[in-house]
């Protein structure tokens, strides 16, 4: 005979069952809850803007809790986040980040380029830094929305795009260092200029060192965690000194080339079989680039020229440099898409790589057929029409 | 001649040049604005705390900003702070945490443990993490101010303390990768029991692969950033599924031992020239931990044996386990303070670690004496009477 004592156990218990199959399911896009600002922010000239300095009117917010998964997601006015002091994001950097862009094509409509490879590694992201997973197409759905929202903060200019900046962190209000039992995921939004000013390629300097040292194999730097960027800043600030724009990343004492600043690599160069695109491969130290994948794409789809995913020293540079070989040398990343370098500056000497005096005509073409597909339309998810 | 225009703008500029001069310099902890609770939370009993999950009435603030330098301190009730959704801590993990306690004395008398180093090291954090400098006498004048108007929540125990957290947190509301123009310095307070309840040792095992690796040179290893702690719970995890409490973090080709979760490592062991105490050296990729260096101060004093600071490797070990050279291994760190370690699972082995069998008569001893300096005033900052 069950009492009345034991009934009230056992309900709890299937209660807690249930929420243990369902409650920890994402919530679907048409949960949404949208009560957008009332109140409207002066829209700024896109070809005057900052990066990341100025934000839309809404933002997307949903939270987690272990005790009951997923609550409703939230577009409402962006505002400041109100977190307990101890919150695990401020303390042990439990927290990750995306960067995609929406971009308002020629023919008016909104698009999103390739956001699914973000949301995957999103997930991946998630699961390194013990947050909770969610559901990548639901997520992706919520992001659209929201930028329908704000569809008007999308610039109306090809050379300008809406940055897209979704967030996971711990909220975890205790000083344990384990897995956060409470979590937010918030999403905000920023109109972006050209990264280039004079909508024409500036090419970058760079200081290679390996005094200081991005990522390290059985580390976090193949994903996007917030510590790979934190600590970048100190050897930023040096390469300024030394009149250097960027961080070239070296690794290991062969000094392999790995990254440029926040930005995946590419040679172009003439090796034993003849022209070769190559980039650093993904081995646990590479942060696995949306734009990376789509010039890898790209010029596997043309089929011209080697293509390659190998490791690249100082030394197999420089011989190369010497020899006349080095034909283009770019950084890739969502900001800036492709970014010319021109200079390294390396063991005290400057080391010139002719990536300008050779057009850079790959790097141009990518950048062309990147922004071809972003606003023409020649692919990809419609956010809004 | 000077008109009234020009004037202002000499005015403008003098008025910059003086706070380039004055306004970045630290606020002196006289100009503290304290407007503490006026309704108390109940304080817990101290045998059933858990760690970092309570927090007391007030914590301190000092905000930062590269326009007006530091702000004045306040000391004010516990609140959640209101944070810009884009601020560069919760994105890039631009933030650094302490770790320091207070102690009731046996004498009534309330002490902080060598707190002047945990201040140097947090100092040697904010470089590193490119966040504002400070006057490290001054923040720990202010933290003592809390502590003493926090005083009652000093347990009333031998066997618990006062657990003080100082943060110091990017606060640049934009998404540049940059060295913050905002910043946040607080401080909370938690109280905190024995790390072991039973009041007696209870060993822990490791598990030690070298698929995870906690820090690098070149890396942030030697600072307390907030990056190298949320990177390392997933492997902490794994040592949990694999019935390790712990992990034993390796490094290089050659498997060092660096350290043990959050902890420093110690081995006491017979070496070549007898009895040696061992602890990774300072290279680059060790905290240096406060009770790390008091373990090495106190032994260097007492003389008795040879006090390393060596590099060991995981093959050092298990040759010394064979010949059963291996007398004492620990963990040392401010939570546990000595903490004994009784196996390693490495390579699919169990090793066992003598630590037990020997006493631990070493482990014990350092316990001990740290604990007669920090509860029987045999030492230290006195920050209330």
């Amino acid at each position: 005979m069950i009492t009345g004592v034991e009934s009230l156990s056992i309900q709890c218990e299937l209660i807690i069952f249930i929420r243990f199959i369902f409650g920890f399911m994402f919530p679907q896009a048409s949960d949404l809850i949208i009560t957008p600002a009332t109140t409207f922010k002066e829209k700024p000239d896109p070809t005057g803007l900052v990066f990341g300095t100025v934000f839309t009117d809404n933002m997307l917010t949903i939270e987690w809790s272990l005790a009951s998964g997923w609550e409703k997601p939230y577009i409402k006015p962006l505002e400041n986040l109100s977190l307990h002091p101890a919150s695990s994001s401020l303390h042990y950097a439990i927290e990750l980040f995306e960067g995609m862009k929406a971009y308002r094509g020629v023919d008016g409509k909104i698009r999103l380029f390739r956001p699914s490879l973000n949301m995957e590694r999103m997930a991946r992201s998630a699961r390194r830094a013990t947050l909770p997973c969610f559901d990548e197409n639901e997520l992706l759905e919520c992001i659209r929305k929201l930028v329908e929202v704000e569809k008007e903060w999308v610039p109306y200019s090809t050379a300008a795009s809406l940055y897209i900046r979704p967030t996971l962190i711990g909220t975890e209000p205790s000083l344990g260092v384990k897995k956060p039992t409470k979590a937010l995921l918030y999403v905000i939004l920023s109109p972006v200029g050209p990264y280039f000013a004079s909508g024409s390629f500036n090419p970058i300097s760079l200081w290679a060192d390996p005094k200081y040292v991005r990522a390290w194999k059985g580390g976090t730097g193949d994903c996007k965690l917030g510590g790979n960027y934190g600590s970048s800043i100190y050897a930023q600030r040096e390469a300024l000194e030394l009149g250097c724009q960027q961080v070239l990343w070296l690794y290991g004492e062969d000094h392999q080339i790995t990254e440029v600043g926040t930005m995946n690599l590419f040679l172009y160069w003439i090796n034993e079989d003849g022209d070769e695109l190559a980039t650093p491969p993904l081995d646990g130290i590479i942060l696995p680039g949306v734009t990376r994948q789509s010039i890898l794409d790209l010029a596997c789809d043309w089929g011209e020229f080697k293509v390659s995913e190998r490791y690249i020293t100082m030394s197999d540079l420089t011989t190369a440099l010497e020899e006349n070989r080095v034909k283009e040398m770019f950084g890739a990343g969502t900001a800036c898409v492709v970014c010319p370098i021109s200079k390294i500056l390396y063991k005290g000497k400057h080391l010139h790589i002719p990536t300008m005096e050779n057009g850079p005509e790959l790097a141009t073409r990518f950048l062309n057929k990147l922004s071809d597909i972003q606003v023409r339309g020649m692919y990809l998810l419609v956010a809004h029409q």
